[in-house]
């Protein structure tokens, strides 16, 4: 068993709709409506994008691709596609998971996706220590730059390759150092959105009481207000040092209460994550010398229940002294409950491989599983019972649907009041084929996380695939407002339609 | 020369307008009609506020209080007054500085001030390290019963004593020891609003990525969406000891850039504050033996020009070994640039005193001097300039309106990428008399202000005084964005009147 990937000459993309002769004369070189564009612009990383394009059959490809240059151009096409009513779909590294690039929307003259590659801005300011970035840089590029100048961002999602500066105050994204560099959110301090109803330009100092924040409003919007062009953030000093580690404690529980108590002291170390059992059962059958990442899940079921104990990562960047200083906190921490270490050797590792996730997803593909991963976020006082709640919802969805699997979680982002779980399903396809069955199993772990009262995302985003759930989170209020915001910034719905919003029962393009 | 104030007696409230039958029946024991009530309730602290209410001619008076007892009350009497066109004024403490509170709008049945003392809710999460607080709970109170948890909430702004939770969220406070404590937006996890439209109510996990941030939109909205009726804050453990101390250092630039070395280092302590060449006179004028507070003017003409350098105020507040930790790194940096410690002494007065500013200025306003503030941010490559410019656009109005006076500044605020600018006025009235002379001075001070591009205010909120110059800082799109928000929270638009939005030339209610 097992997927196959079709040949690139057998890939069918759909007919491509004729984009209307405003578009392409706003556009001028700018259009791009060749196979390959069309073809790389179709979709993000969600299990459903990921099986469409292995598949070869992908009827959700972009009938064109737009490149703009400026933003002059940007303004123009963004006209012209509101006149000719053709749907505009902004892309950054098209790393979503959730459904926020999926683009063949109906309704529409024509889906165009918007490719921001052009947009690389770059502009330090040493005294203020921040950065304007363009909308299109990737994250090594916005790193690479910043090195130049002795600075770091110090944002590292395991999208990091691909996604862009834009993508990531879009999606709201959440690194994995975001212990020590913050959220990207929390990085930013200004931006600039260009919209069909107009440009925006917040200032350049954000803290401030001057009404509700602009600056919120427009990140985690995930395209549908506009397109973001340039983001200024915080930026760190290029850590002198780093140090990784890798520590089993006694349980996830004593983990958890670990980062708790730094986080509640203002101590967290740079990268902190602890793995639950399962993970941690994972973990260490996919380090073992025969563990290729094909092995791994045959790993798992033969050390099923073997393993005793929870996989913590931590890890410590800056300068030498706040490098001592954090990590003799944190070792204190640590060895308060007994912990073992397991060495830097294990924790090098760790960081070298902290792109490769989405690598090891594909090899699973490759042997006919299920992979996926969800997350949210919980306050402290209600993690415990919200990992059990959904952990154990989701187990008893893979069972139902006769799906041989497993579960597992890891807290990687800790704040004073509250931390992250991230979720990650490996199974057997159920009867109905993998991304019926994904979907089904998806379900049931968001109507938990919803009935909990948590985020439909810590960092993934709403996209396409959660946006069921999100009335739940925010309320008819919240919606309202949302519609609002939407309808000021984009008054005829071309923006990313279906993405993030509800269709309201009034909406002319409600297809899906 | 001085300010009378009138008797008691002398003040003429303008004549109350009928109270729709359909509020007084919603309302029930709720209303207040009397004089003392309608008095009590009539403007904030603004010193046109304040000059009114001294001259006992107030045109600004509500036409009754309403103070709802539970939230059911609190829909029910919104509900009235949606359907009999009654204006409502949310009323925490009574402490705005920017005429959020000034409250006879024209084109309304009526218009009433909505107290919320009513709402006292306390509930401790110790686990997640949070509270839930009532919004009517002013200052002192929820320290209060904070402190008997063993917690604090460290939010000490100068208005501590009378403003309220929902007051701090609805304004975006920012307290003196904001350094340690965090500005109040960044401490608040969750609220619940009851606005026209419906209840909303944020998740106690705010760290999410399920799209623009809701609860950034209610933060600083001012009682124009809905009124915000409990907060949940992020507290910390009260401190087992503090330290405050005062140091002199060289000039208002090195005081700056010590600031900015340790706000870009993570090692703010839980107070900083530097004080301009002039605050500096100003202060150590007010420490003389003889120095009361009304004599605090004479004593800066006499000092003037004899006074060098810049006053730092420092606080330390935590466990001991947090206190030593940030105390020593703070003095290394001071001690680095040749600072004069002067002691706890004068810390100690200093946290003594740190409630007083409003106390003082009244014995100011006796001597029938004009007292006020404004205060914007800057990022720390423009602080400099950003200073000198508002200075002396300040200084050269107050000249050509033969106004004798001084203008001083201080920090107060830090951030690693920017910090507050709050300035202080004192000076004789022009010929038109303090009010429309401060008037004119303030313009100046605020062209200035929006011209360098910075916030129309850091933390006293936009009110009825900044909206003028709102748009010039969030430009079209951002005034949009605001008001489809208040469309959607209150689509009749009966909430805060003419508080921080300008009024369309659309809306039936453009009166002022």
């Amino acid at each position: 068993m097992g997927t196959e990937i079709a040949e690139i000459s057998d890939v069918a993309l759909p007919e491509a709709r004729q984009i209307p002769e405003v578009v392409v004369a706003a556009a001028g070189d700018a259009l791009r409506t060749d196979f390959e564009s069309r073809l790389r612009h179709s979709g993000g990383h969600s299990l459903a994008d990921l099986l469409e394009r292995r598949s070869g059959k992908i009827p959700d490809a972009p009938d064109a691709v737009l490149v703009p240059e400026d933003e002059d151009r940007l303004r123009a096409v963004l006209e012209a596609c509101r006149e000719a009513s053709v749907a505009v779909i902004p892309w950054g590294g098209g790393t979503s998971v959730t459904g926020g690039l999926t683009n063949r929307e109906q309704g529409f003259a024509a889906v165009v996706a918007l490719d921001m590659e052009k947009f690389v801005k770059f502009e330090v300011d040493p005294v203020s220590m921040t950065a304007k970035l363009g909308a299109g840089l990737r994250g090594p590029e916005a790193e690479e730059l910043l090195g130049r100048e002795g600075f770091t961002l110090g944002h590292f999602p395991q999208s990091f390759e691909f996604a862009t500066i834009g993508g990531f105050a879009a999606a709201r994204s959440a690194g994995q150092a975001s212990s020590g560099y913050g959220r990207f959110d929390e990085m930013v301090t200004a931006l600039r959105l260009v919209s069909p109803a107009g440009d925006l330009s917040t200032i350049a100092g954000p803290r401030a009481s001057s009404g509700p924040s602009i600056l919120e409003m427009v990140l985690g919007s995930e395209g549908t207000l506009g397109v973001i062009t340039e983001v200024t953030v915080r930026v760190r000093p290029a850590p002198e040092t780093s140090i990784y580690e890798v520590s089993l404690v006694r349980d996830f529980q004593s983990g958890l209460r670990i980062v708790r108590d730094l986080a509640q002291e203002g101590a967290l170390p740079t990268v902190m994550r602890v793995s639950d059992r399962v993970e941690t059962e994972i973990s260490i059958g996919m380090s073992r010398p025969d563990g290729m990442a094909g092995a791994v899940f045959d790993g798992w079921l033969e050390l099923r229940g073997r393993t005793e104990g929870s996989l913590v990562v931590t890890g410590y960047e800056g300068s030498r002294n706040e490098v001592r200083t954090e990590r003799n906190a944190t070792r204190r921490a640590l060895s308060r409950t007994g912990a073992v270490g397991l060495g830097k050797g294990a924790g090098r590792s760790w960081k070298e491989g902290r792109f490769h996730g989405p690598y090891l997803r594909e090899a699973l593909l490759d042997r006919g599983l299920v992979v996926d991963t969800f997350e949210t976020s919980a306050v402290w006082s209600g993690y415990a019972q919200a990992y059990s709640a959904i952990r154990d919802r989701t187990t008893e969805r893979l069972g139902t649907l006769g799906m041989k699997g497993v579960v597992m979680c890891h807290l990687s982002h800790a704040y004073p009041e509250s931390a992250s779980l991230y979720f990650t399903v490996i199974a057997t396809p159920g009867p109905d084929g993998p991304v019926a069955s994904w979907q089904a199993v998806k379900t049931a772990a968001m109507d938990e996380i919803a009935a909990a009262g948590l985020a439909v995302s810590h960092h993934h985003g709403v996209g396409r695939d959660h946006v069921d759930w999100l009335e739940a989170e925010v309320g008819p209020s919240g919606i309202g407002a949302l519609r609002a915001l939407k309808a000021a910034f984009d008054p005829t719905g071309i923006m990313n339609p279906g993405c993030l919003l509800p269709r309201s029962e009034s909406d002319p393009h409600r297809h899906r």
